[in-house]
């Protein structure tokens, strides 16, 4: 089965308070776009890459895209109002059997995670990563006031990417734009409709860049990554 | 209202695979719990504290109180197997009316988040800091597949403290005892008694200490702190 990532760098990057969107912001020296892009590159299951990015910043992306080998990038495409839009838009932009979809927020993902979500999707029809919930999670009340505990060994972070096949998942978000439905992943929009979406577990270092501290974090993981990998090699 | 807390420094710190409590691993070159104990001191509802150390580590734990001039320090006692039984020995070590329960692995908490805590129990009866969850959450059938998402602007990381009337926790204390019932914090001991627990918004900074890749971060964070403190000061 052949797979086609859509990386969503559509985010206006509100919670960082940059100034600017924070695919582009330096990581290690290079943008955080472009280790995303790398790992996808990488990937020998992925056969073509869709950027989508801020409407205004399509030549942007391509150009970093350029500037990093991206030989597997297909469309650099405008992204939409909403998160759900802009993936929509990419997977209209895909050719391939089986789809991807990944935050360029995430750019310590690497190949072999990628592969292995593939893979279980291969088997199960979808999949996401996810790392288990070290935190006591609480559900409230929307007031204030904490109102039970969901029983933490079943509660999952999921993260991206997450693999699915094309058809199904875009007829998924066509069904939820019908219905108005809201969601914040893909794995959701196939929930509703009683769909089974696999867990691959994954590691805490696949995060998401949100916040301003987690820029000098992900510095961190990479950082331990690389001295790890030396080491293994010496 | 007067407090006393409890800081719970009896974990093995399996996760940590450093051989040792990470109590006493250096953040910045102090002990996390020394970190951990200047905040409580420092806070001015904190009448009290009594230190749950892991069964032969008291005469640190002490010591360590000493050198680091904690004056409120009452008691050093000996966790039990779980730490629902650490817990409620350092409860039962307490004099004040209102308990404050905390880990010990949690050295960035601050005197006004203390503070903030122990009002928000003075006017609820009991409340814990917590941050909304960023991650967007699942629940699986413990299978490996998901179920659902539950709605994310419902869910919130439980922190420590938390605080509560030390005689109603050790009642909800001796219940769950008595029942058998398991919890991952001292909020869910009263939830299962259908009592209400306020959530006092908290920052992410405020992180546990789990694994290796905690440390370095939280040493990023204080670095942060005082940085951004030196240029208020300015």
């Amino acid at each position: 089965m052949d797979w086609g990532a859509v990386i969503v760098a559509a985010g206006s990057g509100k919670r960082m308070g940059a100034g600017m969107n924070k695919a582009y912001l330096p990581l290690n020296g290079r943008p955080v776009l472009a280790h995303t892009l790398e790992a996808f590159e990488a990937c020998g299951a992925v056969t073509e890459i869709v950027i989508v990015a801020a409407a205004g910043e399509e030549a942007q992306a391509e150009a970093l895209a350029r500037e990093h080998g991206i030989r597997k990038l297909t469309a650099v495409i405008p992204g939409g109002a909403e998160r759900q839009d802009s993936v929509y838009a990419g997977l209209a932009a895909l050719r391939a059997e089986g789809a991807l979809v990944h935050d360029a927020a995430r750019p310590l993902v690497t190949p072999e995670r990628i592969a292995a979500c593939c893979a279980a999707a291969e088997e199960s029809g979808a999949a996401a990563l996810a790392v288990p919930v070290k935190d006591t999670i609480k559900l409230s009340d929307g007031g204030g006031m904490i109102v039970s505990t969901p029983e933490r060994s079943l509660l999952w972070a999921v993260q991206t990417p997450q693999a699915f096949g094309r058809v199904e998942l875009m007829d998924a978000h066509e069904r939820a734009r019908r219905e108005g439905a809201q969601a914040t992943d893909d794995a959701m929009l196939l929930e509703r409709l009683g769909r089974k979406v696999a867990i691959v577990e994954s590691d805490y270092a696949n995060l998401k860049i949100t916040t301003p501290e987690d820029l000098p974090i992900a510095e961190l993981l990479l950082e331990r990554r690389r001295r790890d990998g030396l080491e293994r090699n010496e």
